[in-house]
């Protein structure tokens, strides 16, 4: 017999079918004194399964919570039921053993356990639908980022997490025995993704990036996934500014159409982007804030008070930053031609939060060997780079937006992890 | 002005524009006695601009091949240009300094390098319009891949590349430090997409995956991109060959939808995938190369050999060979229920050489527990997976191609390191 989505039994029903098959895992059992409920889940939804028959009903008490089973019976109408459904008559045949007691009570509507516990038992704690919405929109922003650039002629690449040098700086790097050699894991594929923007013009990626981050903080992971563009043919960072927000609406927007209840059944609040994304100069940004002036970055407390005054004055929550004081800003960093104190790069703030650094590169192979050496960068430790940079690029620009920070500020939780399939960080390493 | 890509030049002019503007890359100038002919190139294909000014001439004498361009002219028909168009009377503007000398001549149709020169100067080779248009299939093999799973109700997951334990064996695993403790990069996916199957069903990741492969040869790196895919609620392994074969088959589709001009400017073959793609048992295959019955495994010349076979018998380029000896395959391989000896496990050979391996796993705690014991395997180097297996899952299997390999014999290339953008293998770390 062919198996029905739970989420397909309404149809099923409507079109005229007066029995299915559904298999999934078994979420709740409720025993009642004439009639035992059945609670089955599967990857669209749930669905009620209503057992009379006395054998059934003992065997349904021998199936604990999580055992895999298949369902066969008839399906009728009942407004009380999870999309006005239930199955009757039940034959259940299960499909493997007994499920163990998970170690957190999946059926709650809440998660009732700490983080840790959740993080120890990943593989079975995102099995509650509650985490598993959380994902579901972290799978849907993925999709949405890359249709939107696969339509705006990007070209996907995947650039190599082994590398020979860090690229920007040795601090925070994972050092790795490459053939008995040193190597190193990379932190970003920024050096890469801007000689394929000589290649290709306009690329993107999506893959996972490594920090050796010493702090145990609420919003670093020791690996993540960043969502990185680049592409060339620029004015200024404002271009780049401009297909930032396009390819964030795009993300909310596959997010709707395919995770929306996901969406609703966490009772998450999508924001909308403004047309015009409000920007601040950095100077101005210290002064919303009320910091001095010679200030040299924003503070976590800084990014939150501007995140609320954005709020207040434009409706948004979203706010860029520009013009970052170049000593704060990678080598690469193209400056602001009226001021080479700042640069036109900018940090996009989500909620409060920096969500996203971009910005536009340097595109001469002088300015590179000037910005290293002065520095104190070898150049020779970037030939590949650099001679793409003496081959013909364009003016171009790029940003990187961390999947899991995102997803984060989307669903408002406390903690990045939350929003990881299986975190890494300085304390843990499994599963 | 508004830029025009160079593809967009017979439609801007069919629909009465008599101006343009494009941008790119000087590709090819030559100078006859009265006129200078200048090839930009940019990521759409190349416009033919023609000058006869003679300032106009002396400045392209002063801008090599690969300098980067704005040019504005006048749009006509010409038969003899590519496209049939071409821009004259152009207003050149470079966009940056003059382009250094490549190491390799780009505008040539061929690309005359060695292997070793193409690969050491990777971010302008890949330049070259022949170079490009292999990752353009790459690029539209992933999407494609995407795509179809989407379709069938998969979730995208990601997944650690840093991993406490090797997944399958502590051969060819890359050793790293991780906080001071010793970690490992992952050499698949596959441990995680299967927790993770006990969450969404139906899973899939596109991702990094890491071998340190002590041996050169051409179809081995040591980094590579996986396309893996792992789903629930089968009977067999057989259910896993069906999604096999239409997610490739989605892929070939996508490549000749969005690759097509690719495709065709290298002459690739692409395959058609059969409606049902042949399937031979191990030892049936033994015999086929007339190879001893006792032999444990197929060698590259028995691939080979098949490759061959099963072109001739059932004009397919795709064979797929089930039933591997049990003692060859990981421990989590699921075993032919009709004789132990085999197991429900499968190679794909695609025009003679293994592209996929796939097959459905133990589902059971208890197996599992048998299947380590019997290796010698410590169960507790397990724990995270076994709490999965014994929390309920249900008949799972998957595949993973990859991406590399695909494409290589997609576009018949001798060697892998042609179709990766940035190889890393035993001698290469750099660019």
């Amino acid at each position: 017999m062919t198996r029905t989505l739970c989420s397909e039994l309404p149809a099923a029903h409507a079109a005229g079918n007066s029995s299915a098959t559904v298999e999934g895992w078994i979420h709740r059992r409720r025993q009642l004194s004439g009639v035992t409920f059945v609670i089955v889940r599967d990857r669209s939804g749930v669905a009620q399964v209503v057992a009379t028959e006395s054998a059934v009903r003992e065997q349904i008490s021998w199936l604990p919570e999580e055992t895999v089973v298949r369902v066969a019976g008839g399906v009728i109408a009942n407004g009380k039921a999870p999309g006005g459904i239930e199955i009757i008559d039940p034959v259940i045949t299960p499909l493997g053993p007994p499920a163990a007691v998970p170690p957190v009570e999946l059926w709650r509507p809440a998660l009732k356990a700490t983080l840790p516990t959740v993080l120890d038992h990943a593989a079975l704690t995102w099995r509650h639908p509650a985490r598993r919405a959380v994902w579901q929109i972290a799978a849907a922003s993925m999709a949405g980022f890359r249709q939107h650039l696969d339509s705006a002629g990007f070209t996907e690449v995947t650039t190599p997490k082994i590398v020979e040098q860090s690229a920007e700086s040795g601090a925070n790097v994972f050092t790795l025995d490459y053939f008995g050699a040193p190597a190193y894991l990379a932190q970003s594929p920024q050096l890469y993704k801007q000689m394929l923007t000589g290649v290709f013009e306009r690329v993107y990626e999506v893959g996972p990036v490594f920090r050796a981050e010493p702090h145990d903080t609420a919003r670093h992971l020791a690996e993540y996934v960043s969502l990185d563009v680049e592409f060339g043919f620029i004015a200024d960072h404002r271009d780049v500014l401009s297909v930032l927000r396009d390819t964030l609406a795009a993300m909310l927007e596959r997010v709707r159409a395919t995770a929306g209840t996901a969406v609703e059944s966490i009772g998450a609040q999508l924001p909308s982007v403004p047309e015009q994304i409000p920007v601040l100069h950095f100077t101005e940004a210290l002064e919303v804030v009320g910091a001095p002036p010679e200030e040299p970055d924003l503070a976590p407390e800084h990014e939150r008070a501007l995140g609320k005054w954005a709020l207040r004055e434009f409706g948004s929550d979203f706010l860029a930053v520009e013009g970052y004081p170049a000593a704060k800003r990678p080598f690469y960093t193209h400056p602001q031609p009226t001021d080479p104190r700042w640069t036109n790069s900018f940090d996009l703030l989500f909620r409060g939060l920096e969500l996203v650094t971009g910005g536009q590169r340097l595109h001469n192979h002088a300015d590179y060997l000037h910005a290293l050496t002065t520095r104190g960068e070898d150049p020779a430790r970037y030939t590949a780079y650099l001679e793409a940079m003496s081959g013909g690029m364009p003016p171009h620009g790029g940003f990187a937006i961390g999947l899991e920070r995102w997803v984060s500020r989307l669903v408002e939780v406390d903690n990045i992890r939350w929003s990881t399939l299986f975190p890494r960080d300085l304390h843990r390493l499994s599963p």
